[in-house]
């Protein structure tokens, strides 16, 4: 025990665990928050608790909400013919920032993974079935990561989705915008060419 | 508003102001702690908290500490003869982990830094001088940084410290273990030659 302090070792203990954070940095920021007023200390510490109270996950899209259903799913602003299919509740954020979707929404929680034993049945997409035979929904569009799992689980619920009667969509793969064909991957350059559209 | 959740915004509005972290971070480690059981959270807010109650500052060496004096002061097994005078807490450990050093420590608190506003009378410069006219110290080792005003606080408190009778050294400046001299930068050269040793 090198430390003089075993409140001290155990906030540093604590912060290394989450994502990101090393023991050296671990070590700064608390010892850093020792020179702040207690009460920067205090606030942050009530804000965690109070998020692990008050969050829950929407009944209706899977996506972390202090009310159910969440405020995406309860607002008459929204159009409730179609759906976007996402990996995480920080895919609905991602979206929701660039003010160009009005639709719902629906959080798989992760993607089909068989290395990691994560089936169909791990994730929301028994909920997603439901949804889409019992509610007004015309279109479902899948916007999973483009990795191997997203593109599986793409491919999986297409399949599962056709049948019940939606037009299924996925969102486009392809050159990001600002960059330059020279510096992308040949993967995503094929699949730029593949998905062409006319102009 | 972009988030589905005040409390969520709330966690990453306090994470975000911790040193290293960004808003980035920020809402990858609260949606990360969303995802671990309440117990974790819970563990790191209690921390934080016990943290700012239990830690104070030793009336001795300034260090951090949960009681005073802290376990170094009091330690029967330190050489009482010898005061390490570092800028923080996060020195302190740092000469620890060493397990080269037996002596006391002094810590000041930073060093000055006029255009930060930081005077003498911001360290605990008064303190040590105190101490080494009233304790049995016979030297006083300087490990400052080697920055501009680590030099600068090192000449202030040599120009002070020699009136009191007692043997004032600084830690050595040169090159690193394990590097090699055509990587090191002039300055580290110039004050390696300047403090050649025989052999």
């Amino acid at each position: 025990m090198l430390y003089t302090s075993e409140a001290l070792e155990s906030v540093i203990e604590n912060l290394s665990r989450l994502p990101t954070i090393g023991r050296k940095t671990a070590q700064r920021i608390a010892l850093w928050l020792l020179k702040q007023p207690r009460e920067d200390a205090v606030a942050l510490a009530k804000a965690l608790v109070e998020m692990k109270e008050k969050i829950q996950y929407c009944s209706v899209c899977w996506n972390i909400t202090e009310s159910d259903p969440c405020p995406i799913c309860a607002s008459p602003k929204r159009d409730r013919s179609v759906a976007c299919v996402v990996e995480e509740p920080s895919d609905v954020l991602a979206i929701e920032k660039t003010n160009d979707f009005f639709g719902l929404y629906h959080v798989l929680g992760g993607v089909i993974n068989p290395l990691e034993g994560i089936g169909p049945d791990e994730l929301k997409i028994k909920e997603l079935l439901t949804r889409t035979e019992n509610d007004e929904l015309k279109e479902v569009i899948l916007a999973l990561n483009p990795s191997v799992e997203g593109e599986m689980t793409t491919l999986y619920l297409a399949k599962m989705l056709r049948p019940l009667g939606v037009k299924v969509t996925r969102i486009a793969s392809g050159v990001p915008m600002g960059s330059a064909l020279e510096f992308v991957d040949e993967a995503t350059i094929a699949r730029a060419l593949e998905g062409r559209i006319s102009v």
